[in-house]
């Protein structure tokens, strides 16, 4: 089976919704592909300096703008995608992503593990490792940034039955393009990290963020790398059902090898 | 607290024990330091025709030729070591690694992953993954080669206490030595993959392995890194109570931060 994937990569203006909503569309909206990912919070921008300042830009996940144009580009360009932003339900407010598909299905992810000031504004996700079909039934898991680090989170969802992760990042640390190396291997799994660029400055502190966005084989291969300042999307084919093969060698399944009652977890 | 970690990557000749031991004397024999890790089965050599084959070279872990070395450089030096060796248990054959302390302690870990052709000849390890004392109380806990690829493996070990991971390794797959670095970032532990070098064939099919031997720090930097084939040990110094710190950033710790109640494992 041959599916398109796609990595977006940009520079979000922070709390700028219009500006952002344009540039993503202007980014991705002529391009058909299966499946296109893009960064976290990438509406909304990333570093708040007050639970006010993130409630002015947190949206429903079925019903805001974001929802609203990606609804349209899926059914234009017959893609799926995923996409971050700032989800308000009820009284809380999630670091959410969704997955938005040709046929008008919306799912959402919420990330499970805050990173750093993101823990005083947000709340922790309650979701879970789902994973959900994307477009012709592809079985695809989503997890935000700072959750690569917890090996549990892409274990779960290659375990869930994920043939791609789809990872959608504001990343500022220096070490998560390497290690999604380890795991896309260690699941046999496709994934696509898609990072933002630029600084970002809130009252105390500056943030870099890292770009190099990346997919990823089942082996772990870099199929495309981006660079740490272009805006621009970028895809490759991929047969899904690769992901289905958990087989190391003739002898060894990552899956099927597995020990769990001397895993103390 | 400052603790002297070595590595030791060395050629075994396969079923010569009388050799390999020899040249493990005469590489560590004469060096000071607290903990030095030697490569996986470095006794006997790896890659077997049949089991009787395997039996031959096979030792009992406290009563045998690798144990009695072991134990008179542990007194000598006063350095705990970590070895490979086939485990001869009752009818049981094991692919096992040996902690021998300077006190005369012996602890046994039993490869839990089998790799490849390994299936056929050794019984699947059931010791789980254990922490023991080191010299000096320092938590060691042991995973072999092939246990990398699991996430549990080294994630086990660090939920149970492990400062350092020692790691013995016969490596002919090319991914283990860039995982590592994840592993150790993940748990925020010490690690040291003594891998062997040189090339063995069995009446099928040629192995070689990988050397690039390497202790890394717990943010997975790269203390000390072997070539392909030198035949060397190199020391370098810790302090392994970093490992009792798991932060990440002041809002952020790698084990606090776990959702355990999310993870399907």
């Amino acid at each position: 089976m041959k599916y398109k994937i796609g990595v977006c990569q940009f520079k979000p203006k922070f709390l700028d919704t219009t500006y952002n909503l344009e540039q993503m569309k202007s980014l991705v909206g002529n391009i058909q592909a299966d499946l296109i990912v893009l960064p976290e919070l990438a509406t909304s921008g990333y570093f708040f300096n007050s639970k006010k300042q993130l409630i002015t830009i947190s949206e429903d996940a079925y019903q805001g703008q974001t929802a609203d144009l990606f609804l349209k580009l899926a059914k234009k360009n017959k893609t799926s995608y995923v996409v971050g932003f700032s989800e308000k339900f009820k009284d809380k407010i999630f670091n959410s992503s969704m997955l938005v598909n040709p046929n008008g299905d919306i799912h959402v992810y919420r990330k499970t593990h805050l990173f750093y000031e993101e823990t005083k504004w947000f709340n922790p996700g309650n979701t879970g490792f789902k994973v959900f079909n994307a477009k012709d039934n592809v079985k695809v898991g989503m997890m935000i940034c700072f959750d690569w680090i917890f090996p549990e989170s892409a274990r779960s969802l290659a375990l869930n039955g994920a043939q791609i992760i789809a990872h959608p990042a504001n990343l500022v640390l220096p070490w998560c393009q390497q290690a999604m190396i380890t795991r896309s291997l260690e699941n046999r799994v496709f994934s696509i990290t898609a990072n933002r660029i630029g600084n970002e400055q809130n009252d105390s502190q500056k943030l870099t963020f890292t770009g190099l966005s990346q997919m990823l084989n089942t082996k772990g291969e870099v199929l495309k790398k981006l660079n740490k300042t272009e805006e621009s999307v970028h895809l490759v084919s991929i047969d899904p059902e690769k992901a289905d093969d958990k087989s190391i060698t003739e002898y060894n399944n990552a899956f099927g090898d597995r020990r769990t009652e001397y895993y103390n977890l």
